[in-house]
């Protein structure tokens, strides 16, 4: 946790909050915090700034804070992402959250089984707390949008052609396809298969919306990796 | 698992092994192989190929493999790294793997807790396994070597520069330094920090040892996520 976010709820007055839940417990465990010290916060969705603990007890901290920084820049993107597995699927939100992604996009494949769908983690709430573990790994407070579509093909053929509109379109896809473009500047929606692959009609229909295949070279990655390494040399 | 990856215990004849343990279980239940299947091998340290199922009971299998292709290139890179939290630890290792890293140098840093150095996952066993999964998602068959070297000061004083020699050495590490550099070619030395960041002293110390710092923006980044996305960014 290198920012404590702050939530609506946790606002007493116009600069002061009260915690007593896991954040207080990091204070107090991991920062050893004290009256009188600073910390770095992030109103959720606002500025970001520094608080000063005014008081500590064991159950609750009221903390006075000054917010006056924007939070970093996004990207400027869109990820169209196949649902990975269950277990990866957390650690993927995080990531989405700590790159800066600011929007994505949940989807169908044939490669993705039809069980992950029925996965607790994707409950509203299951996403945000990962969101913001992910904004507190980065120091950011702005949460990703995450889209859920749960059919390949209308999303693809309906609703990501004005998605790719004004946007360099490509899609991670192994094979003898141009190599990922580096330190670009202009919007893109970038498109991620599941494990195992995007199925070449996949491949079509989404070259049909717009999305161009670009390959990272002949190693595979997990799904996480995935993401992160053609963020890196996107952007 | 992208890649069956064979050890010299599992061949009884030049072109024929016999496998009983996890990897019978993959190809069961995963593979669901039949005899006759082909399935995508390497042998651990030498060539690449396939492998047609001979003999397929509950308890052991019976491949014919044919090795024919080389495995892919590594990364032209040593990877020195602040030994990660044990949990991280497992990843990393399979992203070493995964990523292309020839040889990564596990050091001690000011903000490693000495906890770390005690966990299991350092044990050679351990170490191996992770590695292990890491090529077979990559599908790469040569380990990397991974050097443990406790002591910051005498590693950095008087073996970092022999490392360092000939390369360009860099280290990650946030603030005002120079963006990290992109598509490289030449041989690399790169070190990445523990949680918190190298302290200035062990930042001055890699300095002359011939690192520079140099930067990925101001999100700050898990140390999985760091190593993705530097290396994906570098090469």
């Amino acid at each position: 946790m290198n920012l404590l976010l702050l939530e609506e709820a946790d606002f007493v007055g116009p600069d002061r909050v009260v915690l007593s839940d896991r954040r207080l417990t990091h204070m107090q465990e991991v920062h050893r915090s004290a009256v009188g010290d600073s910390l770095r916060v992030g109103r959720i969705g606002g500025l970001m700034g520094t608080a000063q603990v005014r008081r500590l007890e064991a159950r609750e901290a009221e903390l006075q804070v000054t917010l006056d920084q924007p939070p970093p820049a996004k990207l400027p993107l869109t990820l169209v992402l196949a649902l990975p597995r269950p277990k990866m699927l957390r650690r993927v939100f995080q990531t989405i959250a700590t790159m800066g992604v600011p929007r994505a996009v949940l989807i169908n494949s044939y490669r993705v089984e039809k069980s992950f769908w029925q996965t607790p983690f994707l409950e509203p709430e299951a996403i945000r707390e990962q969101l913001i573990l992910g904004l507190e790994q980065a120091r950011d407070s702005v949460l990703p949008e995450i889209v859920i579509e749960k059919r390949f093909k209308p999303f693809v053929e309906d609703r990501l052609p004005a998605i790719v509109n004004g946007t360099l379109g490509l899609v991670g896809h192994p094979g003898d396809h141009p190599p990922c473009p580096r330190a670009l500047t202009e919007p893109v929606t970038l498109a991620i298969g599941p494990e195992g692959g995007w199925i070449p009609y996949e491949i079509d229909l989404l070259g049909k919306a717009g999305l161009q295949p670009v390959q990272l070279g002949e190693r595979i990655l997990r799904v996480e990796t995935a993401v992160t390494a053609l963020l890196a040399r996107l952007f």
